[in-house]
């Protein structure tokens, strides 16, 4: 069988990660909920709900439904206005446009949604012809497998036969649960040993390192 | 000899680095010189004109005096908009304020400057007790040692009777250079194997963490 190549959004295709840490550390503390931006950090591309129940545990009480998604419009109002832009990170336009043109299969899978990705495939040149699958295309989020399954059934290729390439151990650990292998960027700023202790086979730079190693990958 | 405690400031002390970090990242995107978060994230923390050199090794030349100024600058501007108070991590109010109260010599040693650095000194409720070597006071910032051994000297203790405690694989490593034991903390954003790696004898989650293993560190 051909191997296919998943790949995370946010982190590990498109720059966005500081922005979101602090967009969320903002809301959270007008909230009144201030949390450590490192613990924020090293739980962006979870599910929300889990994202929900961790602040939950760190401000030490249930937080109601009415706060929860308060906080999460707060969060995507500050992002928009701290990165008006989406920029692609290095290598990743670059990439997707060889995979294309080799016919390497390959999808996206990221926990965000429509329309708020709409302008990060914009910026990567992701058009119709790729295989995106999103939050409201599945039950669960991250670390959940549902989002890489249905990816890599829309994709027609088996579990085994998939890499999935992610920044945050959220996507290694949802990789493993789909019995895929992994790839994990530094780009999304988690520490080499932190991907490889999540699962991760390999750990590179970012998108260009990838691509210039596809042949260590056993691609064709 | 008593042993002594010196503190990194900013990710240590404060939590600054997502702040300082999206801040960096707008400035140099307004200068047209867009840079991966992750790279700067692993870059907070050491000196202003290594940070420069740093810059322009990514966009691949050299940066006028005039354009590392303009850059500096908007970097402070963006930074105090987004982040107009200090928030102390969680325990370090409570460490310093048991470290004077026991008498355990400590300092702080910070490659900010005064006046940046007041309000963070106000926050953590650090007073004319405490020795603050700041930016100004030395020649080079860290990695090189400077900062550390004005400080120890400061204090009246030996290098060897110092740990460093710090955020960043910099801290670590100027922790080295000046002979120093080091403690690394999670707050800054490393990675455990990270701080590991780059010579700390213990890593904590935060100034909490710390608090609670003085016994460990031999502190009576």
């Amino acid at each position: 069988m051909a191997l296919a190549l998943i790949f995370d959004l946010d982190g590990t295709l498109i720059d966005t990660v500081y922005a979101h840490v602090f967009a969320w550390q903002r809301a959270l503390a007008e909230a009144e909920m201030p949390i450590d931006g490192w613990r924020i950090h090293r739980r962006i591309g979870m599910s929300g709900g889990l994202f929900a129940r961790a602040v939950a545990r760190e401000v030490g009480r249930e937080l109601t439904d009415a706060e929860t998604e308060e906080i999460q419009r707060r969060h995507g109002e500050i992002f928009r206005g701290l990165l008006p832009e989406r920029r692609p990170l290095p290598g990743a336009v670059e990439l997707l446009a060889e995979l294309r043109r080799r016919g390497i299969v390959h999808g996206i899978a990221t926990s965000g949604r429509r329309p708020e990705i709409d302008a990060s495939l914009e910026a990567l040149g992701v058009g119709e012809e790729t295989v995106v699958i999103e939050r409201g295309n599945v039950a669960r989020a991250k670390p959940a497998p549902d989002l890489f399954l249905k990816c890599q059934e829309a994709l027609g290729v088996q579990p085994v036969d998939c890499y999935v390439v992610g920044d945050a151990v959220w996507d290694l650990l949802a990789a493993r649960r789909a019995r895929m292998l992994s790839i994990g960027l530094l780009s999304g700023g988690y520490g080499a040993d932190e991907l490889l202790a999540a699962g991760a086979f390999r750990v590179y730079e970012d998108s260009a390192e990838l691509h210039r190693s596809l042949d260590e990958l056993g691609f064709e």
